[in-house]
This record gives C-alpha cells, structure tokens and sequence, in this order.
C-alpha cells in the first residue's frame, strides 16, 4: 500500500420517510480521512479540521480508529498505528451519517492492511454490525439508494439505479441536536395494524418507484405514520416543516433525515425555493440553520492516491 | 360493439408474505366472461360452468353484473341486459382473486357501452373502490406483479418488470374454506413496533429485488410477520407448510395466497417437488388439495372477440 492515502466517504440520509431502518441514500457531501503514515501498535494522531472540530476525540475514542481497530481485530491483523487528518464536511449528529463515514472509512482503511483485501460488499457485514443498523452504512458504503435488511448478522440489500440528474436533494440543517437515544424513545413500542399497513404499502411503492423511474410518486411514497409524527416534535419547526415544504410545487417529498434534526426533500427544480421556505420555518421557530442542495452520490466510498505526498510502506 | 365477445380475466395472488393489502401478481389462471347479446334493461341470463358453478347467483346478485351496473350507473349510461356465459377456472374464495376477475370483468364490459371508452388505469379506481383494496384487482386488470396503495379514493401502483420464464408460481389449493370475515378477525390490531419495521423492509426489498431481478432475495423478503403467523393457524397444515416448503432447495419463497387458504410459492426448478410436498402435508392433514403450475399473466384483463358467433348490437 502506497501512503499518503484519502479515503472520500459521503454523507447518507436514512428512511426517507416510508423505508424506516432499510432505506437509505449517499449525498454529494464528503468526509475525507487522509492516512498519512503507519506509526507504532497503539499510536494515533489524529488531526481533525472541519465538522467536529471541536467535539470529535482525538485518541483510541475516535470512531474511525474503534472502527479500523475492531476490523483489524475480527480479522487477527496487527494494528499499526497510523497518522490521520480529518476533513469533514458532514454536519455532526444531524442525521446525515457521520458516524457510518468514520465507521465505513476505518473499515475500509483496515483492509488494505490486508494481505488479501475484501471487496467492499465483503466488508459491509462488519460495519453494520459496528453501527448496529444498515441504512446509513450501506449506501454510504456502496453509494446510490439502497434498500437493505439485517437480521441474525446476515444481511440482504438492494442497491437501486441512479437518482435522475434534474432531481437534487435538498437539506436544511438546524443549529440543534437530537440525540439518538431521545429519539429512538420518542417511538411507541407498539402501532396499529392500519399504520403499520400504511407503511409497508409506501415503502414498496418507494422502491418500486425509484426502481423504475417513477419518482412522481415520491410525495406519497415517502410518507410515514411510525417514526415522523413522533419525532418531528423533537425540534422546533418539525411539524411544520414536513406539512408546508411538500406544498411548493417543485417538490418531490421531503422527510426527517435519519433520526432527526435535518430535513431533506427532492426537488425537481432549482432547490432554492425547498430551501428557502425550510430555512425560514427554522428561523420562524428561533433556530438557526444552513442548507445544502446535493447530488445523489452513485460512487460510495472510495479510495484515491494523494499525490505530491507519496511515501512507500 | 361486436357481440359476442369475451372478457378473459387472470386470477392474482396477493401480498406475497411481507407486501400486506399492497402486492399482488397475476397468474396465468383464467375465468372467462362470454358477453352473447344485449338484453332489455334489468334482465340478465347467466350461465355458469366451471369454478363456482353450483355457489354463484344466476340473478342480480352476481357480483359481475352488480360489477357491471355500478360502472354503468357512476357514469350515467343505460345498463343493458346481458346474456352471459362464464367459464370459471379460479377457484372460488381460496385467496386467489376470484372476486376481483369479477369486478374487472363486469367494469370492463360496462366500458365498452360507453361513447368513448376509457383505458384499463383510468377503471382501476372505480375497481377497487368495488373490492375494497388494491392488491387484487390492480394486477388482474393490467398483469403482472403490481405494487399498490390506495388512500382517501386516489390509487397510486407501480406495475413491475416481468418475472423470468424460468421461475414458476405453485399454487396448492386446499379443499377448505376460510371466510375473508374470519380471516380479517383473525388479525391483532395492534403490533409491535418491530414486527412493523420487519414487514415494511421486507416488502421494500421485495419490489427492489423484484424490479432489479434479484430473485434470490426472495425467500428472505416475502417474510411476515404481520398477518401469517396468525392466518396460518386458521387451515389445517398451513403453519407447517409455510415452514417446510422453503427448505426444498428450488423453492424460492412462499407464502399465502392472499388472506388463504391457498398457499403460493416460487420454483426456479419445474415446481413438482414444491407442489408434490404442498399437497402431501394438507394430506396429511386431512385436506384433499389440488396444485397449479402457473407462469405470470403479464396481459392483464383483455377482451377478445368469439370468432363464429358474431352478431352486431
């Protein structure tokens, strides 16, 4: 393996909605962690600029070095230590995957170390199991819009054709956190047949429709009765959020992002005004908030040279 | 319009496991509705071979003719009388849509009393609002394996890409009854909230393997939790063939065929071992059971003409 070396890890959104826990989609927003050298077993430097900045730890807590290390581990190969620098992008605890980016980057690192690498299909097993989830891991790992299920460690996942180039997925991302534990306990135990009907019906027709190119029927097939009308209470301009974007006639559904606080929603035209109208019903209930307009991304997590940097180990 | 014609209607499996009250596939089983000649208002002379042909009303009460009347009267036409001759080959209530090729039928014959007649999707809603669900009747009006979801009288499906010729439907009929009204009770009203998120992955996965041609998955995504486990219980031998049907190894899924008795399942092999281990354990049971070997129907619901016995009206 050939150091320096960047490991470009995009950013997902799960659910969208209807596909609760199985759908997720890769965005056009990148991690990037630079490997710049091996250092002694147990040895870390870790340099972070960007998104977690300030929050992110730089020891053996670092995600992307448990990930990496637990990898090396499952595998019986030793664990050099290494020299990272962190470039994020992707908003921390947002609902936009940052932690699959450091857990599918720390994986991906860790097979090279191999004397066989795995394909990247390969790996995906470990790290959902490190995230305990698929829906963000996969498509982060393999890129596109991925249907996948997980059940007794075994796993089975569709990835889907590509998202058309005039539709863009819009986020808006709130200057609040929701932490993952609130809202998993913002959910019921137990629903009613009728809702839990209403949402499997939409999670086919989703894919079914993203399948074959019939994304008119987005608005309906992203709509969700379990985990929406529950979270969407969890930050301010929620609710209202998910009622009044889906009126603007260039949108194609809008959901939560993963778990909360961020908002995406397709747009068939320019993006703007899905921004805009997010943006300001954020502002509207005192929050603060920044936007992204994305492309779907096809690629997934990748590996690329650092040129200018070379050095052989 | 050109009498005498005939409607021939394919019968349709829903939900497939996991896809609840949303999927359904046509299979390549006909009952056939011979239109002979135009009576005076109010008078219709039906005759019945076949399937049904010593349960069916002969009169009014037809669910055809009921069928036929309801169209004509949403639109405002006269509703002649009809001589009708149906030759049923769909077994009457054991979840293979029988109800439904009736309800299509008797719309798509008042369609042609129109001036100007409407395409097989624009009948759809006025068909299921007939039949109370989507799953049965959107397949058996157009072919195929059709996703669907029906809200507040609007209907939105997604019809899918063929099934390969070398995968077959099994479909073992048993000699036993289960009333829809006992089928429905047999359900809880509320379900976890995990069971929920079991079936609303499963039957994304099953519209994203579907329409990807990942048939492998199948077996993994038509699973249930939602109404099978308590349905199976209600006819001797379904709990117990929903279990050992999927260990033969050219078994690729099975399932209820709609809320039961009848019990579908896949084969990429010639479907004997399926059907031969189907029938032996209602046999032992106690239930006499008969087996079909279908492919899709792909055509849907189509009119043809009965050469030799033309007549102008």
């Amino acid at each position: 393996m050939r150091l320096p070396l960047r490991v470009k890890v995009p950013a997902s959104s799960a659910n969208l909605g209807s596909g609760f826990d199985t759908v997720g989609l890769a965005l056009s927003l990148y991690n990037f962690f630079d490997v710049l050298e091996t250092m002694p077993e147990g040895e870390y430097s870790i340099d972070i600029i960007g998104e977690g900045s300030t929050e992110l730890s730089r020891d053996i807590g670092n995600q992307f070095i448990q990930s990496y290390e637990k990898a090396c581990d499952s595998w019986g190969i030793a664990k050099k230590g290494l020299r990272v620098r962190s470039s994020n992008a992707v908003p921390l605890a947002r609902g936009l995957g940052s932690s699959s980016t450091a857990i599918v980057g720390g994986v991906m690192i860790a097979n090279l170390f191999r004397d066989v690498p795995l394909s990247r299909e390969a790996l995906l097993p470990l790290m959902v199991e490190a995230e305990g989830h698929p829906d963000n891991v996969v498509p982060c790992c393999l890129g596109g819009m991925v249907v996948s299920c997980w059940d007794n460690g075994e796993l089975k996942f569709v990835k889907m054709p590509r998202l058309p180039q005039d539709i863009v997925a819009v986020v808006a991302v709130p200057d609040f956190k929701v932490s993952t534990k609130d809202a998993r306990e913002a959910l019921p135990q137990n629903v009613s047949m009728k809702d839990a009907v209403f949402n499997l019906s939409r999670s086919a027709l989703l894919a079914a429709s993203w399948a074959t190119g019939k994304f008119d029927n987005l608005p309906w097939a992203m709509g969700d009765k379990l985990h929406q009308p529950f979270r969407s209470k969890l930050f301010p301009g929620g609710e209202t959020i998910l009622r009044e974007v889906k009126e603007i006639p260039e949108c194609t559904g809008v959901a939560i992002s993963g778990s909360g606080p961020s908002v995406i929603a397709f747009s068939n035209g320019s993006g703007n005004p899905v921004a805009k109208l997010m943006c300001s019903i954020f502002t509207k209930y005192g929050v603060r908030s920044r936007f992204f307009v994305l492309d779907e991304d096809y690629q997934g997590t990748v590996i690329e040279s650092l040129p200018g940097l070379r050095r052989e180990i």
